[in-house]
Parts: C-alpha cells; sequence; structure tokens
C-alpha cells in the first residue's frame, strides 16, 4: 500500500495564519475550514483575501466534507466562495451553523447548502475517515477541534483554542478526549501557532469579567463597549453585568446584531427580553441605566466606533462622562487606526478603556505553557504548527522541540506546502503555484499584483495625464491639456503645469526617434521635467491625438 | 506687571506627540526641540511631517535661542526646515551637536547656522532666562531636560527621560537637581508621556545587555542587528560585546555609519580602531567572528535589514546560521512591517530574536511609576504632560491627579494650544490655526489634505481616464481612448472597456443638459457603469476634444 495521507495547509500569504486545511486520502478529502484574510497594508483597495481553490478544481468529486471549526471570519468567511466551487456538506457545531447561515444569506450565494450539525463528542464517519471533534475554548461558544481517524493513523486538530479553565461559557476544554487520543497513539498534531512567542498562560476570561465588575459599578455615565461581532461570549458578560447594576443593554452594528439574534434564538446567548433595548430608547435613558455593545473594535471608519469618534453617528453621540471599552486587540496592522480612535474619542470627552490600561481583553489563543501542554497531552509523533506567521511556526518548533520532538518529525512549512505521511515519515513535497486570491468590489481574483502596485505608485504621487494634439507632421497644435491628482494642489501649481506644457512641446520638437512612439518620448520628457521640479515621480500618461 | 509667561506645544498632529515647545515672556521666546513626525498610514505620499512655524513668523526677532534636548529625529529633525525661518543660535550637547550638524550638512541648509554647546549642569543666561540644563536618561547618551527660571518662576521639562540606574552610559539622571529645583520651587512641570499606559518601572538598559551576553555566547554563526541609526549607547554595548567574544564588528547603513563616525570623533562610542571593519571583510571571515549592526529595524523596505530580507543587498546575503536581531520596538503603525521583515528574515534561514521572544530592546521611556517619581521628586504646582498621544496625555493627568496635584493645575492640551501661567492660574487659551506641514519630496507644505484624499482614493481602487473626440454638434467621433490604471488587469478588462465606450457614447446622444458642461456627464455615465459592473469607484476623468 503506498497511498500516503496529503496534508495541505492553503489560503493565506504564506506567513499569515492558515485558514484552511486540506486532508486528503486516496480519492477522498476533507477540508477544514475556510476562512478569509484580512489584506496588509500594502495591498492597496482590497476588501479581503480568499484561499486559491485551484488545487481543488480537479478533485472536486473526492471532496467528502467540510468541517469547521468555529464561527469566526477567519475560518468562515470564505466558504461563500468555496461552496460556489465544490458540492459538499459543511459540518458544525449548532452556534457555528447559525454563523454560517448569517453568512450564507449573502446573495452570492444562491445555491442549497447542506450544512449537518453535531456536537462536540459525536462521532461521524465520513467515508473512510471517523471524525470525533471535542471541545476546545476560544473566544467564542461552541469551538471544537478534530480527531480525524485516517487509514495512516489518528490526527488532531486543534482548531484555534486556548486551555481556560474558567471560560465564559463555563465549558473547559475537553481535556480527556485529548488524553484519550493520546492513549489510542497520535500520528500528527496540527496546533494553533499564534501566541507562540507569548510566554506564560493566556489569562482566563474570568480576568475580563472581574474588569468589567468594577467598571460596571464604577462607571458614572453611559458604557459603550466595542468588541467583535462573533464575540457572543463578551456579549453574555455585558448582559450578566447590565441586569446585576441595573443597566439595560442596546446592541449596535449590523453584524453585531444579527449575530446576537441568532445566538439567542439558538440558546448561546441567554438574555432576557426586557434587558435588551433600542439604541433610540438607550439614548433617552438615565446615563446610569444604559449599556452599548457595539462594532469597530478595529477602528474601522465605517462601524459604530469609528462614526462615533468623528461624531458621524446618526442617533448617538459621545459625551463626557461616558466610558468607553475597547475590548479587543488591534489585529496587526491596525494598531495606528485603532489608537487613533482612541484618541478621538477621549477628544470628545470620554473616558477610554483599553487592554493596555484595563485587563477589559484577553487573548483567544493558547500561550506558550498551553502549547507544550497540549503537546505534552497529545505526544504526537508528528508535530505540525498551523494558525500563525512564519515567526510564530517557527517557535511553536523551538517548543515542539524542547519537549522532546524530533526536529526531522516537525514540519514548518507555509501555505500551499502538501505534506505526506505514513505511519513512519514525514515528507514535505513542492509549494503549489499560486496562493491566494484578491477579493475587490464584485472582482473575485481579476486583480493581481500588477493592479495593486499601480495603486501603490499612485497612492505616493498620484497621476498627470495629458492629452496632446499634433498635425501630421507630429507638430504640436495649441497647448498641450494636463491633469493631475494626487500630484499637486491645482491652485497651486499654475507655474508647474506651465512649464510641463512647455516640457511637452519640445520634447516633441526634438523628437526623431522612430523606435519609440512619440507619446512614450513625452512621457519620459514629462516625467523628468516633473521629478526635476518636485522630486516626486507621479504616473504620467499621454494621449498624443 | 500683567505678562504671563506663554507656553505654546507646537508641532504634531494633534495627536502625536510634542516635537517643539515654545516659551514665551514678554518678547523673549525660547524653543525648545523641532523635531519631526512619521506620517500616518493615510497620509499617503508623505515623507515627513513637520511642525508648522507660522506663529514663530511674526516674532523672528524674539527668538533667543533653540534649546535642544537630545539628538532623535523627532526632536531635531525639523531643525534644517525651522533655521532657514529663523536666526537664532542652537544650544545642545556635544553628542546632540554632533548629530545636529551631520543633519544640518543636507543641502537645504545653506545658512551658517551657529551650534552653541554646554553639558549638563551649566547655567546659561540667555536674555531673561536662566536656563540650568540637567542630565536625563534615555536610548542616547548626552540627554537633558531643563529647568529654565523665567520672570514668573521655574518651569522644568523633562526631555525624554527614563529613570534607569544603570544606563548604558553608566551616567544615571541628575536627582539631585531635580530635588534641588523642588527646594526652589517648581511652578510647572512638563515631563514625557510616552508610557503613561505602561505600569510599572520600565527595564533598565542593563537588561539588554545581559540579553546580548547570552546572545553572543551562544550564536552559532554570524550576528546581525538591527536598531536606530541613532542608538549609540547599542552600538557600543555591541561593540564592547563584540571585543569579550571575539568578534569583529562591521557597520551598515549610511545614516548610522555617520552616527557612529561622529559619536566616536567625539568619544560617545569608544571603540577600538582594531574592532572595526567593513562589510566586504566581514562576509569573508568565519562566521563566528562577525557582529554586524545594520539599519532598517522598522521593516524600512530600502535600509538594509529590508534589503537582507527581500534577498537584494549588495554584499550581504543571510544565510542558515545567522542570528538575526530587532533591537528596537515597531514604532505604532510600523508593526506590519517589521513582522513581515521578520517572517521573510526566517525563511531565509535565519534566527530572528525581536523583543516579545528575548529583551533585546527596553523603551527609553519613562513608565508610570517612574513618572510619578518625576512628579515627587519635583513637586510642580502646575502639571503639564507632553510628548504623547491624547489618551497617554489624559493617562497621565490621571496621574498626577492621585499624586494629589488638583484638576484645574493640570493642563491636557494638543498641539497648537497655547497656555499662560503667572504665578497662580494657568489658562488655556484657544487653539492656533493650522497644525502640521507635510513635506512630500521637494515639496514643503504645498501639498495639503485635498491631495491627500485623491491618493486615498487612487489607491483604493485606481483611476479611469477618457479622451473623446467630438464634432461641433457635441456628437462623438471614432472610439473613446480609455486609460486606466490601478483599476483592472488590462489584459482581462477588453468587455469592460468596450462596454465604458458604449457608455460614453450613448452618454453624448442623451446630453442635454447645458447646465453641466458635457465632460462632466460623460464622468457620471462612465462613473456609474463602472460602479455597476466592478463594484468599483475609480477617480473618473474625462477630457472632450
Amino acid at each position: 500500500m503506498t497511498t500516503k495521507l496529503r496534508i495541505v495547509p492553503l489560503g493565506g500569504l504564506g506567513e499569515i495564519g492558515k485558514n484552511m486545511t486540506v486532508i486528503e486520502y486516496d480519492d477522498e478529502i476533507l477540508i477544514i475550514d475556510a476562512g478569509i484574510m484580512f489584506p496588509e497594508s500594502d495591498m492597496l483597495g482590497i476588501d479581503i483575501i480568499i484561499p486559491d481553490f485551484t488545487y481543488l478544481l480537479d478533485k472536486k468529486d473526492k471532496i467528502k466534507a467540510v468541517l469547521v471549526t468555529h464561527g469566526h471570519e477567519d475560518h468562515i468567511g470564505a466558504l461563500p466562495h468555496l461552496m460556489e466551487q465544490i458540492h459538499a456538506p459543511i459540518y458544525a457545531t449548532p452556534l457555528t451553523a447559525g454563523l454560517i447561515e448569517v453568512k450564507l444569506r449573502q446573495p452570492r450565494s444562491s445555491q442549497a447548502i447542506e450544512i449537518i450539525e453535531f456536537q462536540a463528542g459525536d462521532v461521524l464517519q465520513i467515508g473512510l475517515f471517523t471524525v470525533e471533534p471535542f471541545h476546545v475554548a476560544h473566544s467564542i461558544p461552541d469551538c471544537v477541534g478534530f480527531g480525524i481517524t485516517t487509514p495512516v493513523g489518528l490526527i488532531v486538530h486543534t482548531g484555534d483554542y486556548k486551555f481556560d479553565h474558567t471560560p465564559a461559557d463555563s465549558w473547559p476544554p475537553d481535556f480527556a478526549k485529548l488524553a484519550e487520543f493520546s492513549s489510542r497513539g497520535v500520528l500528527a498534531l496540527l496546533a494553533d501557532s499564534t501566541n507562540a512567542d507569548r510566554a506564560g498562560w493566556t489569562p482566563s476570561e474570568m480576568v475580563v469579567l472581574d474588569a468589567f465588575d468594577d467598571l460596571f459599578r464604577e462607571a458614572p455615565g453611559r458604557i459603550i463597549i466595542a468588541t467583535f461581532a462573533s464575540l457572543i461570549s463578551r456579549i453574555q458578560q455585558a448582559a450578566d453585568l447590565a441586569q446585576k447594576y441595573g443597566r439595560k443593554l442596546a446592541i449596535t452594528g449590523r453584524s453585531m446584531r444579527e449575530n446576537a439574534k441568532m445566538a439567542r434564538r439558538l440558546g448561546y446567548l441567554d438574555i432576557p427580553d426586557y434587558l435588551i433595548i433600542e439604541l433610540e430608547d438607550a439614548v433617552r435613558l438615565p446615563k446610569k441605566e444604559v449599556v452599548i455593545m457595539a462594532t469597530g473594535s478595529q477602528g474601522e471608519p465605517s462601524a459604530v466606533m469609528g462614526r462615533l469618534a468623528r461624531g458621524r453617528h446618526r442617533n448617538l453621540s459621545i459625551e463626557e462622562g461616558d466610558t468607553v471599552v475597547f475590548s479587543a486587540y488591534p489585529i496587526p496592522g491596525n494598531e495606528e487606526t485603532v489608537f487613533r480612535t482612541i484618541n478621538q474619542l477621549f477628544r470628545r470627552g470620554a473616558n477610554v478603556l483599553y487592554e493596555r490600561i484595563a485587563p477589559v481583553h484577553v487573548s483567544g489563543h493558547a500561550s506558550q505553557e498551553e502549547m507544550k501542554l497540549m503537546i505534552n497531552l497529545v505526544r504526537p509523533t508528528f508535530l505540525i504548527p498551523i494558525h500563525g506567521e512564519l515567526r510564530h511556526l517557527k517557535r511553536h518548533a523551538v517548543l515542539g522541540r524542547e519537549l522532546g520532538i524530533a526536529a526531522e518529525h516537525i514540519a514548518v512549512v507555509e501555505n500551499g506546502t502538501p505534506l505526506e505521511l505514513d505511519g513512519e515519515s514525514l515528507d514535505i513535497l513542492p509549494r503549489l503555484p499560486g496562493g491566494y486570491v484578491f477579493v475587490d468590489g464584485a472582482s473575485v481574483g481579476e486583480i493581481g499584483w500588477p493592479v495593486v502596485r499601480d495603486r501603490e505608485r499612485l497612492s505616493q504621487s498620484g497621476v498627470v495625464f495629458a492629452v496632446v494634439a499634433t498635425n501630421s507632421q507630429k507638430q504640436v497644435i495649441g497647448r498641450p491639456e494636463i491633469i493631475s491628482r494626487g500630484f499637486v494642489n491645482p491652485n497651486e501649481s499654475d507655474d508647474l503645469l506651465h512649464g510641463a506644457a512647455e516640457a511637452i512641446v519640445r520634447a516633441a520638437e526634438v523628437y526623431a526617434n522612430s523606435t519609440s512612439p512619440l507619446n512614450e518620448a513625452i512621457e519620459d520628457a514629462l516625467s523628468r521635467y516633473l521629478y526635476a521640479e518636485t522630486g516626486r515621480r507621479p504616473l504620467v500618461h499621454v494621449v498624443v491625438k
């Protein structure tokens, strides 16, 4: 028997997380998660990034299931795109299924997609794979990892996890199941690496509850809490404290309202009706009787907190005495925007609490000591760090070696690099071509790096267009029309544009080079002139009529 | 006597630091520092930001001196611009003076500028002000704060400081002087707020030395250390350890080489000649015998570390076994770029150490307990938090109130807001117009927000230009010429551009509205067409010939 188990992490930028994993044996494939990534700062104008599904396109018939670990965007956000390409049922816990349903209701997904619910602890037979979801703690309820028994052995995929003994939903991770896997013998552990550079143990969600309790007791006026729209457990904590301290709760921001509604319907949010009010009513209540949960914890300008910070919210404005809480870490790359938003809120008179000055958020991911515990609980033959930038994967590998896993039994690979396992060895195959797909407006995959690089250049120095009329002798007729955007202040650049027009006329006069077209010769001359005058290099395009 | 002492913090974005302070009494003015700020991520294409000097322009004759606290860019970087506008001597300690000289050698500063050196502990009589520089510890040697005796009382400006008992240059801060000021009675304390949201006490530079010692002892091959070009003390630490462990030191990156040369000349860097080698020689030595100090700790693509990360350095390439150290914190907004650079270096086989995984850098600014010590040592009547974002200033004010300073004796103001002090009260005046000035290429102040906003839009969706030829009846002749940049992939957009041309012709056909020009009517129609087809809104400009 020469067939090996193939594991293909897909869907990142190499360095940013692993949002999708393909498990393949013979002609059966399982997919774990299908998430989006957020663009890096140099991916100008790109809305989101999705995994490149090319690897799966000629294997569609083999795909037996899409298993989902939990309902965060970086794990379910690409499902609408994936499910346009493949036909397979989605397996998820009830809350995750609810979040997926909210997501798939988007107009893009017109096909009927089968969603099969399971509970942590179930045993699912899917083709030749036996899939055993086990409960883990994270920053959203109803999260699982998967034990998957394959023909070559048992592999364990942690999903996103931390070992929180006192999670917000009082449902600690399933240590017993991990130990039981270990007793059966685990071939490979695929484990979350997000916090591999954080020493110690991630604080429990309980810490946040304590900080919130202080806050609710002492806040002199309204409390406005920004967090992720999917952070159901934080909404529950706020609701419990609202009840305790005699406040009413308003939830604002479309995505958070939808998620809360679904979570209440499914029983994952336990909030009595009388406690919840509309924002319009909240602004009329005494300030000491109000809590508002809002989106915009990443400083997104169009989310609730971004609009409040700029004084652009329709129903609500920040006032002296308000206490605003950022109950989220800035996602890397968002720090500046988040802190700017915080400064703007201070400027409007709010007192602003954020993670640096009060424990109003904790990470949902395991730190180093928890990662070691996971490895020692599961005792895998092979360790495959997933879900992290390369620096995290490398660090996770160091931890694995410290615990006695041989270096050649640890695979630090980036997305798109297939691994093959038999019972004894782990092979790293050459990286697949492609990588990830840009989504920009209605376009999925049509925009690539050349367009983004043009945007980069436009963003640095703008663009100058010139329309030059010539006669049949290629002499310039009249004054060239020059238009610039993002280059100079139009009201202060008369001299510059006058000089530019002269440079164009001169370039046409000396034009004698039949190997390049007249418009290119003029573009060269115009670019040189503009650089000499301003020290900047706008995109220059010349049309000769 | 009605004259009050006026203090004007100048030169930030409101929220980003205070890079310049004006002290004014009657017709005498002192300026403290003149630094640059780095642009925020939405200030596209802007190179640096300098303070707006407008306030000073009609008071040039009153300016008696520019006092400089230390040689970092955010304190001296705007001097070349300031000294073009005013005539006054610059006062600085020898190392700071050396760094200013390096800076002023830029071609922009053609005038002869007088630089007067002083030592911490000197007493300078400047007009009616008695200026007493006192030594503070920070992340560059030869730093001072200033005690300034004015007609209304003694004010103390800390500069950037921390209370490091074991600084790299073994010169601890001058506690005695601060206590002595206190015994004389301090009217106002202007104090560094950078780390106001950090609890505790900033670790000493000694911690870094210990971490570096471990690193030098254990690194299996070359050591490459990235830090700020001005971090003289880190260069000294690396040199000392190079000597201890039998390595040679190469310094690379233009700005770091210039600074190191000047600091050695002035005696602030004590490195024997035989220890220093050129990079060209370093690459030929056994790897265990080499340390390289380099620029690029912020992930700047054109600095040494950025080029190494992308494999684009002329003389040096990263190899398996190299240990790379980022001995700097990412400046807020740079996190993503720094971490991307770190990932790239890992990908090339280096082991990379950074602050998260080893104490290879410490902040140069006081944390909360040090800030409290400063307040209690100086015991000022008024507290004016400076040098920080608004969130830091607010937090600093909280600390001041906790120590018993009355709320009305603390002024949290943003740049451009003048304060007036007599012996008894502190008034906050209305904010000055203006704020800060963009420098972009050779242009200083000509580029404002309208241009930057155009760049923002260009960066999101690019630009579409169309040239439409019409006859005298305003009918379109021939096919409109359409050019796009940063909008669509030109090879995959034939259908779209064909449709766009049709939309233009249709718009011209139905054009009947003499209140707006034909080109605007076409722009509207073209924008609508493109949005309907792509969901994106490029800048659209139409020229009708």
